[in-house]
Protein backbone atom coordinates (compact mmCIF):
# COMPACT_ATOMS: atom_id res chain seq x y z
CA UNK A 1 0.00 0.00 0.00
CA UNK A 2 2.76 2.39 0.97
CA UNK A 3 4.98 1.32 -2.08
CA UNK A 4 1.94 2.22 -3.89
CA UNK A 5 1.52 5.41 -3.19
CA UNK A 6 5.38 6.11 -3.30
CA UNK A 7 5.66 4.86 -6.90
CA UNK A 8 4.51 8.27 -7.65
CA UNK A 9 7.18 10.17 -6.14
CA UNK A 10 10.90 10.50 -8.00
CA UNK A 11 14.20 10.06 -5.60
CA UNK A 12 15.79 13.38 -5.74
CA UNK A 13 19.97 13.89 -4.55
CA UNK A 14 19.83 17.15 -5.41
CA UNK A 15 17.93 21.05 -4.92
CA UNK A 16 15.11 22.44 -6.59
CA UNK A 17 16.22 24.85 -8.99
CA UNK A 18 15.83 28.49 -8.59
CA UNK A 19 13.57 28.46 -12.05
CA UNK A 20 11.46 26.21 -10.82
CA UNK A 21 10.38 27.90 -7.60
CA UNK A 22 10.57 31.73 -9.76
CA UNK A 23 8.13 29.83 -12.03
CA UNK A 24 5.68 28.50 -8.62
CA UNK A 25 5.86 32.18 -7.42
CA UNK A 26 5.72 33.92 -11.16
CA UNK A 27 8.21 36.26 -9.97
CA UNK A 28 12.52 36.39 -9.96
CA UNK A 29 14.37 36.53 -7.17
CA UNK A 30 16.60 39.64 -6.46
CA UNK A 31 18.20 41.78 -4.18
CA UNK A 32 17.31 45.55 -3.59
CA UNK A 33 20.33 46.80 -1.16
CA UNK A 34 19.49 50.02 0.85
CA UNK A 35 22.65 51.78 1.44
CA UNK A 36 22.75 55.12 3.16
CA UNK A 37 23.64 56.66 6.76
CA UNK A 38 21.18 56.30 9.48
CA UNK A 39 18.01 58.43 9.45
CA UNK A 40 18.82 58.40 5.24
CA UNK A 41 15.28 56.92 5.05
CA UNK A 42 16.57 53.19 4.20
CA UNK A 43 14.02 50.70 6.54
CA UNK A 44 10.71 53.78 5.75
CA UNK A 45 11.35 52.45 1.82
CA UNK A 46 12.29 48.89 2.25
CA UNK A 47 9.37 48.40 4.44
CA UNK A 48 7.10 50.17 2.13
CA UNK A 49 8.36 48.44 -0.63
CA UNK A 50 7.65 44.78 1.61
CA UNK A 51 4.34 46.10 2.11
CA UNK A 52 3.27 47.10 -1.47
CA UNK A 53 5.08 44.23 -3.04
CA UNK A 54 2.98 40.99 -0.88
CA UNK A 55 -0.26 43.15 -1.29
CA UNK A 56 -0.06 42.85 -5.25
CA UNK A 57 0.88 39.15 -4.90
CA UNK A 58 4.64 39.01 -4.72
CA UNK A 59 6.45 37.38 -1.70
CA UNK A 60 8.88 39.56 -0.13
CA UNK A 61 10.89 39.73 2.47
CA UNK A 62 13.17 42.69 4.36
CA UNK A 63 16.23 41.62 6.18
CA UNK A 64 17.35 44.36 8.78
CA UNK A 65 18.97 45.18 12.07
CA UNK A 66 15.52 43.57 13.77
CA UNK A 67 16.11 40.38 12.70
CA UNK A 68 19.79 40.33 11.86
CA UNK A 69 21.82 41.96 14.62
CA UNK A 70 19.37 40.47 17.20
CA UNK A 71 20.02 37.05 15.38
CA UNK A 72 22.47 35.65 13.23
CA UNK A 73 24.61 38.70 13.77
CA UNK A 74 24.32 38.91 17.45
CA UNK A 75 27.98 37.87 17.93
CA UNK A 76 29.54 40.44 15.93
CA UNK A 77 30.33 44.23 17.55
CA UNK A 78 30.75 47.47 15.69
CA UNK A 79 34.81 46.86 14.46
CA UNK A 80 35.85 47.50 10.88
CA UNK A 81 36.27 43.60 11.25
CA UNK A 82 32.99 42.48 12.61
CA UNK A 83 31.37 45.27 9.97
CA UNK A 84 33.03 43.79 7.12
CA UNK A 85 31.71 39.88 8.40
CA UNK A 86 28.17 41.60 9.60
CA UNK A 87 27.55 42.66 5.69
CA UNK A 88 29.25 39.12 4.13
CA UNK A 89 26.95 37.05 6.00
CA UNK A 90 23.82 39.34 4.74
CA UNK A 91 25.05 39.07 1.75
CA UNK A 92 25.30 35.09 2.18
CA UNK A 93 21.61 34.87 3.05
CA UNK A 94 20.59 37.29 0.74
CA UNK A 95 22.02 35.23 -2.17
CA UNK A 96 19.97 32.08 -0.05
CA UNK A 97 17.12 34.24 -0.40
CA UNK A 98 17.17 35.35 -4.01
CA UNK A 99 18.16 31.38 -4.69
CA UNK A 100 14.63 30.63 -2.99
CA UNK A 101 12.96 32.99 -5.84
CA UNK A 102 11.96 36.11 -3.17
CA UNK A 103 12.34 39.93 -4.15
CA UNK A 104 14.28 40.29 -1.21
CA UNK A 105 15.04 44.13 0.30
CA UNK A 106 18.10 44.59 2.73
CA UNK A 107 18.42 47.81 4.72
CA UNK A 108 21.68 48.68 6.52
CA UNK A 109 24.30 51.46 6.39
CA UNK A 110 26.62 49.52 4.73
CA UNK A 111 29.15 52.13 4.47
CA UNK A 112 32.36 50.50 2.91
CA UNK A 113 32.13 49.96 -0.63
CA UNK A 114 34.03 47.17 -1.02
CA UNK A 115 31.42 45.54 1.12
CA UNK A 116 29.02 46.25 -0.53
CA UNK A 117 30.86 45.59 -4.37
CA UNK A 118 31.28 41.59 -2.70
CA UNK A 119 27.51 41.34 -1.73
CA UNK A 120 27.22 42.43 -5.43
CA UNK A 121 29.46 39.75 -6.56
CA UNK A 122 28.09 37.01 -4.07
CA UNK A 123 24.17 37.68 -5.17
CA UNK A 124 25.33 37.84 -8.76
CA UNK A 125 24.83 41.31 -10.60
CA UNK A 126 22.27 40.90 -12.52
CA UNK A 127 19.45 40.04 -9.78
CA UNK A 128 21.63 43.04 -7.42
CA UNK A 129 19.77 46.78 -6.96
CA UNK A 130 22.18 48.89 -5.07
CA UNK A 131 19.67 51.92 -3.64
CA UNK A 132 21.37 54.48 -2.70
CA UNK A 133 19.75 56.85 -0.13
CA UNK A 134 21.45 60.27 -0.65
CA UNK A 135 19.84 62.35 1.98
CA UNK A 136 22.04 65.19 2.85
CA UNK A 137 23.84 64.06 6.58
CA UNK A 138 21.94 68.00 8.46
CA UNK A 139 19.01 66.07 7.31
CA UNK A 140 19.33 62.62 8.90
CA UNK A 141 20.87 64.33 12.04
CA UNK A 142 17.87 66.10 12.62
CA UNK A 143 15.80 63.71 12.49
CA UNK A 144 18.12 61.37 14.31
CA UNK A 145 15.00 58.91 15.33
CA UNK A 146 17.36 56.64 17.54
CA UNK A 147 19.07 59.89 19.15
CA UNK A 148 22.23 58.68 17.96
CA UNK A 149 23.75 61.23 16.23
CA UNK A 150 23.39 63.21 19.59
CA UNK A 151 24.91 60.26 21.46
CA UNK A 152 27.92 60.11 18.93
CA UNK A 153 28.25 63.95 18.75
CA UNK A 154 28.50 64.03 22.41
CA UNK A 155 31.44 61.58 22.23
CA UNK A 156 29.18 58.62 24.09
CA UNK A 157 29.03 57.29 20.82
CA UNK A 158 32.03 55.60 18.69
CA UNK A 159 32.91 54.84 15.29
CA UNK A 160 29.55 55.97 14.17
CA UNK A 161 29.28 56.40 10.62
CA UNK A 162 28.98 59.80 8.98
CA UNK A 163 30.30 61.49 12.64
CA UNK A 164 33.68 59.38 13.45
CA UNK A 165 33.69 56.69 11.14
CA UNK A 166 33.58 57.00 7.01
CA UNK A 167 30.72 56.35 4.89
CA UNK A 168 31.55 55.80 1.38
CA UNK A 169 29.35 56.52 -1.38
CA UNK A 170 28.11 54.03 -3.96
CA UNK A 171 29.85 54.83 -7.65
CA UNK A 172 27.41 53.12 -9.65
CA UNK A 173 23.95 52.46 -7.52
CA UNK A 174 21.34 51.69 -9.97
CA UNK A 175 19.06 54.01 -8.11
CA UNK A 176 19.93 57.23 -6.12
CA UNK A 177 17.31 58.20 -4.04
CA UNK A 178 17.68 62.03 -1.82
CA UNK A 179 14.43 61.72 1.04
CA UNK A 180 14.38 65.50 1.06
CA UNK A 181 12.86 65.69 -2.81
CA UNK A 182 10.87 62.63 -2.25
CA UNK A 183 8.15 60.62 -0.53
CA UNK A 184 9.01 57.10 0.71
CA UNK A 185 5.26 56.39 -1.36
CA UNK A 186 7.03 58.02 -4.24
CA UNK A 187 10.53 56.17 -4.44
CA UNK A 188 8.55 52.95 -3.79
CA UNK A 189 7.41 53.56 -6.84
CA UNK A 190 10.18 54.24 -8.66
CA UNK A 191 11.75 51.08 -7.18
CA UNK A 192 8.85 48.95 -8.34
CA UNK A 193 9.15 50.46 -11.43
CA UNK A 194 13.02 49.47 -11.68
CA UNK A 195 12.14 45.84 -10.55
CA UNK A 196 9.07 45.90 -13.20
CA UNK A 197 10.56 47.05 -16.04
CA UNK A 198 13.95 44.59 -15.44
CA UNK A 199 11.40 41.98 -15.34
CA UNK A 200 11.58 40.75 -12.05
CA UNK A 201 7.73 40.51 -11.26
CA UNK A 202 7.08 38.37 -13.46
CA UNK A 203 7.35 34.76 -13.72
CA UNK A 204 9.44 32.82 -16.53
CA UNK B 1 1.37 62.53 -11.63
CA UNK B 2 3.44 60.85 -8.94
CA UNK B 3 2.01 62.36 -6.06
CA UNK B 4 -1.15 60.93 -7.31
CA UNK B 5 -0.15 57.09 -8.01
CA UNK B 6 1.67 57.55 -4.43
CA UNK B 7 -1.74 58.26 -2.63
CA UNK B 8 -2.31 54.63 -3.04
CA UNK B 9 0.36 53.09 -1.26
CA UNK B 10 0.59 53.44 2.30
CA UNK B 11 4.29 54.53 4.35
CA UNK B 12 5.14 51.53 6.89
CA UNK B 13 7.72 51.56 9.36
CA UNK B 14 7.86 47.64 10.38
CA UNK B 15 7.71 44.22 8.90
CA UNK B 16 5.12 42.65 6.75
CA UNK B 17 3.67 40.00 9.13
CA UNK B 18 4.62 36.04 8.75
CA UNK B 19 0.78 35.45 8.53
CA UNK B 20 0.83 37.92 5.46
CA UNK B 21 2.89 36.30 3.88
CA UNK B 22 1.61 32.99 4.88
CA UNK B 23 -1.88 33.13 3.71
CA UNK B 24 -0.45 34.76 0.41
CA UNK B 25 1.58 31.71 -0.08
CA UNK B 26 -1.21 29.27 1.15
CA UNK B 27 0.94 27.26 3.28
CA UNK B 28 2.90 27.78 7.13
CA UNK B 29 6.66 28.08 7.47
CA UNK B 30 7.63 25.03 8.84
CA UNK B 31 11.65 23.59 9.80
CA UNK B 32 12.25 19.74 8.83
CA UNK B 33 15.27 19.42 10.73
CA UNK B 34 17.12 16.13 9.40
CA UNK B 35 19.92 14.88 12.22
CA UNK B 36 21.90 11.48 11.62
CA UNK B 37 24.92 10.63 10.85
CA UNK B 38 26.82 10.99 7.37
CA UNK B 39 25.38 8.52 4.92
CA UNK B 40 21.99 8.06 6.72
CA UNK B 41 19.79 9.44 4.12
CA UNK B 42 19.00 12.92 5.57
CA UNK B 43 20.09 14.83 2.17
CA UNK B 44 18.20 12.18 -0.42
CA UNK B 45 15.38 12.33 1.82
CA UNK B 46 15.52 16.07 2.82
CA UNK B 47 16.06 16.83 -1.34
CA UNK B 48 12.95 14.21 -2.76
CA UNK B 49 10.93 16.31 0.22
CA UNK B 50 11.28 19.74 -1.61
CA UNK B 51 11.13 18.48 -5.14
CA UNK B 52 7.71 16.80 -3.89
CA UNK B 53 6.67 19.85 -2.25
CA UNK B 54 7.31 22.58 -5.36
CA UNK B 55 5.82 20.54 -7.48
CA UNK B 56 2.74 20.31 -5.46
CA UNK B 57 2.88 24.17 -5.44
CA UNK B 58 4.21 24.43 -1.74
CA UNK B 59 7.39 27.07 -1.51
CA UNK B 60 9.64 24.50 -0.12
CA UNK B 61 13.67 25.21 0.45
CA UNK B 62 16.69 22.67 1.50
CA UNK B 63 19.92 24.24 3.85
CA UNK B 64 22.51 21.96 3.16
CA UNK B 65 25.99 21.72 3.09
CA UNK B 66 26.21 22.55 -0.37
CA UNK B 67 24.59 26.11 -0.18
CA UNK B 68 25.80 26.69 3.51
CA UNK B 69 29.29 24.96 3.90
CA UNK B 70 31.03 27.22 1.40
CA UNK B 71 28.97 30.29 1.60
CA UNK B 72 27.80 31.51 4.87
CA UNK B 73 29.69 29.30 7.31
CA UNK B 74 33.18 29.02 4.82
CA UNK B 75 35.14 30.69 7.50
CA UNK B 76 34.18 27.99 9.91
CA UNK B 77 36.05 24.38 10.82
CA UNK B 78 34.82 21.38 12.45
CA UNK B 79 35.75 21.99 16.05
CA UNK B 80 33.40 21.52 18.25
CA UNK B 81 32.93 25.28 19.01
CA UNK B 82 33.05 25.74 15.35
CA UNK B 83 30.31 22.67 14.91
CA UNK B 84 28.43 24.84 17.77
CA UNK B 85 28.62 28.47 15.68
CA UNK B 86 27.65 26.32 12.06
CA UNK B 87 24.55 25.43 14.01
CA UNK B 88 23.48 28.59 15.49
CA UNK B 89 23.81 30.36 12.09
CA UNK B 90 21.88 27.79 10.53
CA UNK B 91 19.58 27.91 13.05
CA UNK B 92 19.54 31.35 12.84
CA UNK B 93 18.87 31.47 8.95
CA UNK B 94 16.26 28.60 9.25
CA UNK B 95 14.33 31.10 11.98
CA UNK B 96 14.57 33.61 8.48
CA UNK B 97 12.96 31.64 6.47
CA UNK B 98 9.67 30.05 8.63
CA UNK B 99 9.55 33.67 9.36
CA UNK B 100 9.02 34.28 5.35
CA UNK B 101 6.39 31.60 5.36
CA UNK B 102 8.77 28.65 3.71
CA UNK B 103 8.60 25.10 4.33
CA UNK B 104 12.52 24.82 4.86
CA UNK B 105 14.19 21.45 5.35
CA UNK B 106 18.25 21.25 7.03
CA UNK B 107 20.27 18.27 6.25
CA UNK B 108 22.97 18.48 8.80
CA UNK B 109 24.45 15.74 10.97
CA UNK B 110 23.95 18.26 13.87
CA UNK B 111 25.42 15.55 16.37
CA UNK B 112 25.32 17.49 19.43
CA UNK B 113 21.89 17.55 21.40
CA UNK B 114 22.31 21.05 22.80
CA UNK B 115 22.71 22.80 19.46
CA UNK B 116 19.62 21.03 18.05
CA UNK B 117 17.61 21.60 21.19
CA UNK B 118 18.72 25.92 20.69
CA UNK B 119 17.63 25.62 16.92
CA UNK B 120 14.20 24.41 18.35
CA UNK B 121 14.02 27.28 20.75
CA UNK B 122 15.40 29.77 18.18
CA UNK B 123 13.06 28.55 15.56
CA UNK B 124 10.04 28.07 18.01
CA UNK B 125 9.25 24.55 19.00
CA UNK B 126 5.13 24.85 17.15
CA UNK B 127 6.94 24.89 13.87
CA UNK B 128 9.90 22.44 14.62
CA UNK B 129 10.05 18.94 12.84
CA UNK B 130 13.04 16.81 13.99
CA UNK B 131 13.68 14.40 11.46
CA UNK B 132 16.09 11.66 13.33
CA UNK B 133 17.88 9.37 10.70
CA UNK B 134 18.67 6.35 12.72
CA UNK B 135 20.21 3.96 10.45
CA UNK B 136 22.89 1.89 11.86
CA UNK B 137 26.38 3.05 11.68
CA UNK B 138 27.14 -0.10 9.50
CA UNK B 139 25.07 0.62 6.73
CA UNK B 140 26.49 4.66 6.64
CA UNK B 141 29.69 3.21 6.51
CA UNK B 142 28.82 0.65 3.93
CA UNK B 143 27.27 2.87 1.64
CA UNK B 144 29.90 6.02 2.27
CA UNK B 145 29.25 8.28 -0.38
CA UNK B 146 31.91 10.28 0.07
CA UNK B 147 34.61 8.15 1.05
CA UNK B 148 34.57 10.06 4.67
CA UNK B 149 34.53 6.51 6.81
CA UNK B 150 37.09 5.08 4.78
CA UNK B 151 39.81 8.17 5.62
CA UNK B 152 38.26 8.51 9.00
CA UNK B 153 38.83 5.06 10.15
CA UNK B 154 42.79 5.30 8.00
CA UNK B 155 43.17 8.08 10.54
CA UNK B 156 43.46 10.51 7.75
CA UNK B 157 40.39 12.94 9.04
CA UNK B 158 39.84 13.30 12.77
CA UNK B 159 36.93 14.11 14.66
CA UNK B 160 34.67 12.67 12.04
CA UNK B 161 31.06 11.56 13.89
CA UNK B 162 30.20 8.37 14.50
CA UNK B 163 34.18 7.22 14.39
CA UNK B 164 35.89 9.37 16.50
CA UNK B 165 33.54 12.31 17.58
CA UNK B 166 30.63 11.41 19.73
CA UNK B 167 26.76 11.83 17.65
CA UNK B 168 24.49 12.37 20.26
CA UNK B 169 21.10 10.73 19.42
CA UNK B 170 17.62 12.83 19.73
CA UNK B 171 15.79 12.00 22.82
CA UNK B 172 12.29 12.82 21.73
CA UNK B 173 12.27 13.42 17.82
CA UNK B 174 9.19 14.06 16.19
CA UNK B 175 10.00 11.24 13.35
CA UNK B 176 12.99 8.21 13.60
CA UNK B 177 13.48 6.96 10.27
CA UNK B 178 15.64 4.03 9.63
CA UNK B 179 16.67 3.61 5.66
CA UNK B 180 17.22 0.69 5.76
CA UNK B 181 13.47 -0.19 6.43
CA UNK B 182 11.87 2.58 4.42
CA UNK B 183 12.64 3.93 1.16
CA UNK B 184 13.22 7.49 0.63
CA UNK B 185 10.20 7.71 -1.46
CA UNK B 186 7.99 6.13 1.40
CA UNK B 187 9.84 8.46 3.95
CA UNK B 188 9.02 11.64 2.40
CA UNK B 189 5.13 10.56 2.34
CA UNK B 190 5.93 10.11 5.95
CA UNK B 191 7.05 13.60 6.41
CA UNK B 192 4.29 15.19 4.23
CA UNK B 193 2.03 13.31 6.17
CA UNK B 194 2.76 14.71 9.52
CA UNK B 195 3.40 18.41 7.72
CA UNK B 196 -0.18 17.73 6.70
CA UNK B 197 -1.69 16.15 10.14
CA UNK B 198 -0.01 19.56 11.82
CA UNK B 199 -1.84 22.40 9.63
CA UNK B 200 1.67 23.34 7.53
CA UNK B 201 0.47 23.05 3.83
CA UNK B 202 -2.97 24.97 4.19
CA UNK B 203 -3.50 28.69 4.14
CA UNK B 204 -4.38 30.74 7.09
Amino acid sequence: MTQIKATNITRHEGHVTREAREKLLKQKGALIWFTGLSGSGKSTIAFTLEHVLVERGHLSYCLDGDNIRFGLNKNLGFSAADRTENIRRIAEVGKLFVDAGIVTCTSFISPYRADRDNARQVIGPDCFIEVYMNTPIEVCETRDPKGLYKKARAGELKGFTGVDDPYEAPLKPELTIDATSISPQEATLTVIGLLEKRGFLTGL
